[in-house]
């Protein structure tokens, strides 16, 4: 395996799993995160190490192709590449992969250093990119981006209020949350017979405990769904889902 | 180890944790769980085959003693034991372990099999009991009730509706997120300064899917509070928490 690369195993159980037996979205991106922290920490690039330099990574862009989820009991492999990077941005491939090695869910990433200071983005620091062995390049490749959904008289609309739980060690919202308040506005109906097929999504501001949020979701296509996250008149996170008839 | 005791590793994660990096409430009766039902699937008792018997488990009461959360990155051991069962009821014990064997955590729960032809509380039936190679007792330990809360004027209320991904696969509020709703009524400020130290509950009504419920807490004595969960005037879930200060 590539210096830049690292996997790990994996079983689905049942408390992250739906009604029908499938990986959720949300534990998906919870597997992700998880295998590049675990990344991280085996090239000595702890949390606190990371936090010693007055930066935190965020997530801002996710462009994820399902080819099926996994279902309970399921013995899969998390995997990841920090693939390329450059003074703000930083790509991260993933991959997971069923107990023969075939490929469940293809992930692309778009993550950049948070100032603990100013709140704003800052330079990525070389130290902490170092241990991966890349090299900066001039040019990232660019994630497809989430089309913006109009409100119209089909959209659906439920609120959300974050929960203390909600909140992880870092004191932000896990984004694992926004797919289920992106997905559970959906008719149970629906969920229970499709399938996420693509998923666009673009974290645009962040939203803090107690906060209402509204989730709203419209079809802009027969199989394709648009959601947006808001704060009030805020748009906190953009999503574009594609979907097809679970077989 | 004893025919009716089963044990397992496992590794607490950063989705696992509250904002002060301790394993939720929550994510402890997953655990719990889980190890129960890896027992059940070692002895080759699936959910399909005590499905096929016309059954399946529900809790109905649990006894939780903490000694301490284990924290993001802790290997901790998950133990359980079938210890007695009678004609209608099924005593099991839990236990949460430290990488030394310390205890965090010993649980208990009292568990019925529910009939679903009747919707109604059914015998066990022994070949869902014989596995575990031990004979039915007369009497079964009891485990503490909660106190019944009495709505005052310092009651905090917060709404909370079932979500799709509340659901579990088979087809149930996953017992788990009541925790969730308990205890995010709380401040939390109290949440991150304060640590728990015993829980009784009982598991009075089912809640479903779209259900719109409340959540009621009052504190009874300084580091004691009593929760309800209501379905209108139905009560779902009642539990009494005693807490101890962060040290």
């Amino acid at each position: 395996m590539a210096q830049n690369e690292f996997s790990e195993p994996h079983r689905v159980v049942y408390y992250e799993v739906d009604d029908t037996g499938h990986l959720t979205l949300a534990m998906l991106i919870n597997l992700l995160v998880l295998v590049s922290e675990d990344q991280n920490a085996a090239l000595k690039l702890t949390p606190a190490y990371i936090h010693s330099l007055g930066v935190g990574w965020v997530v801002t862009q996710y462009h994820l192709q399902v080819n099926r989820l996994p279902k309970i009991g399921d013995q899969v492999t998390l995997k990841t590449r920090a693939t390329a990077f450059n003074k703000y941005f930083a790509y991260r491939e993933y991959w997971l992969l069923d107990a023969q090695g075939e490929q469940l869910v293809y992930g692309e990433g778009i993550w950049v250093t948070m100032s603990y200071a100013t709140r704003k983005i800052a330079t990525i620091p070389p130290a902490i990119m170092a241990p991966y062995g890349t090299e900066p390049v001039k040019r990232l490749p660019r994630l497809p981006r989430p089309e913006h959904g109009e409100m119209t008289a089909t959209s659906r609309m439920k609120p959300y209020t974050v929960r203390y739980f909600d909140i992880d060690e870092n004191g932000h919202v896990n984004n694992a949350h926004y797919f289920d308040w992106m997905l559970d506005t959906l008719p149970a109906d629906w969920l229970r017979h499709h399938q996420v097929v693509d998923v666009r999504i673009r974290f645009e501001n962040e939203v803090k405990y107690g906060h209402q949020v509204t989730s709203e979701v419209v079809h802009s296509a027969a199989m394709t769904t648009q959601h947006t996250i808001k704060l009030g008149a805020t748009t906190a996170v953009l999503a574009t889902v594609t979907w097809q008839e679970r077989s």
